[in-house]
């Protein structure tokens, strides 16, 4: 792409030609984690501490420092964050290409089936349909499951019961197929992880994780908007924290949408 | 802009047509922060905490928790940092519209002048006849001052002496002159902050976060790899993260940049 094309680009941006949706959660302390059974280690709620306001502490500037989880609010995984992933190159957030950053996105409609059935399983079957109708996920793509979990109350996304959390997610045999058949960058959910809430006891446990990351592949969740997402033809900016052999951060998600 | 052509930017992205630069400093304990007068809140250091890594604490996963303040390491400022911008609209990293994430840069390379006086400072003059060179500052840019302090080690970098930090920046005169006669989108640098080490004497203090957030500008510091840009022509991705009433955060900064 020729230097003209690039600035065009960016005043494209500017100019609303390109729309940029947001595809962040706030990080706020009330935003749901992930909680895992008490003999685990936990990843820490947001948390911010106030070191000045135009006050004594500091007359003319606010700031903040915060205490965060790298995997709290919407965050991406590296491959480094899974036990399939723990020895491949360049398999964290500080290591991995920055132009993997930027990629295409291919988002499947589920919203109605995840409302029917809290524990809704993306399958092949489901993937290849929805090909039919926009054609093929091409490789090197991302791969978002909308099911509007994101429009939910706090309660109601995290659905916990009494045998663990209730939320969508892709079924096992659906992440390797989307990793061997078709290559994609990664798979995104709006819900708290990127495998389903039941998915420990899927085979094998986490299949997201186990097979996304097992090939160095990347995950994003808590996404929200995905509702002003097309089917096809976004493109997404998703750049996490370069934390020193960080298994994953808190980012901003932008997903750059043309107008015609 | 048409959907084929942001298709064909992605592309050009992945095959490198494209190059993409992190300009984003590793986020590690060891990297330097600001130090203000032992009066004031101070900015909290980069620290983290393993939950676990594949042991008793989780067995196939590896995650860790950190706290940071939102002006460590390679960050972002906001308009609500400074006292100038306290009341503008969508002031926080929450409420920024996002496009204002994507933007051209322009890079004035200073680094000849600050290797012979820390305390160079950037002038109007010294723009003006940048612009002779290169042509004017678009509206809507980013202004990055390229200084190679970025490559100093982290003594040199800090740069501290009895009378505190003596790291170049920009003049009073010059911020006032790129916001108002330019509309630059924000300034951004290679040092600790947006302002010069010692700035708290200027008139008025701390001239780039008087001026810039006051009239609704952000900015950039602890960048890196500047040299690796060209003057102008580079497209800017730079996404903080979505913290409420946030002034600021830690991200991943990357330049794009044509191939021809
Ligand atoms: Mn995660
Ligand atoms: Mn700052």
């Amino acid at each position: 792409m020729s230097a003209p094309d690039l600035l065009s680009f960016a005043k494209a941006v500017s100019s609303g030609a390109i729309r940029v949706v947001d595809l962040t959660q706030t990080l706020s302390p009330e935003f749901p984690i992930i909680a895992l059974p008490p003999e685990f280690g936990q990843c820490a709620p947001f948390r911010l501490e106030e070191i000045s306001r135009y006050d004594e502490r500091g007359p003319a500037w606010y700031w903040n420092n915060f205490t965060v989880g790298e995997h709290t609010g919407t965050h991406f995984d590296a491959p480094i964050h899974w036990v399939s992933g723990k020895d491949l190159p360049n398999n964290a957030v500080d290591t991995i290409a920055p132009e993997k950053f930027i990629a295409p996105v291919c988002v499947i409609d589920c919203s109605a089936d995840s409302t029917a059935d809290p524990d809704f399983l993306l399958t092949v079957e489901r993937i290849e349909s929805w090909e039919k109708q926009h054609g093929r996920i091409e490789a090197g793509s991302w791969v978002f499951l909308r099911t509007d979990w994101s429009k939910r109350d706090y309660k109601a996304y995290a659905n916990l019961k009494e045998d663990g959390a209730h939320t969508p997610g892709p079924a096992a045999e659906a992440v390797k197929w989307l990793v061997e058949e078709r290559d994609v960058l990664g798979f995104g959910t709006e819900t708290i992880g990127t495998d389903a809430g039941q998915a420990h006891l899927f085979n094998p446990p986490f299949p997201a994780h186990f097979f996304m990351h097992g090939k160095g592949r990347y995950g994003l969740q808590c996404l929200t908007n995905l509702d002003q997402l097309p089917a096809k033809g976004a493109v997404v900016v998703a750049a996490p924290l370069k934390i020193k052999q960080g298994s994953g951060s808190p980012l901003r998600v932008l997903a750059l949408i043309a107008s015609k």
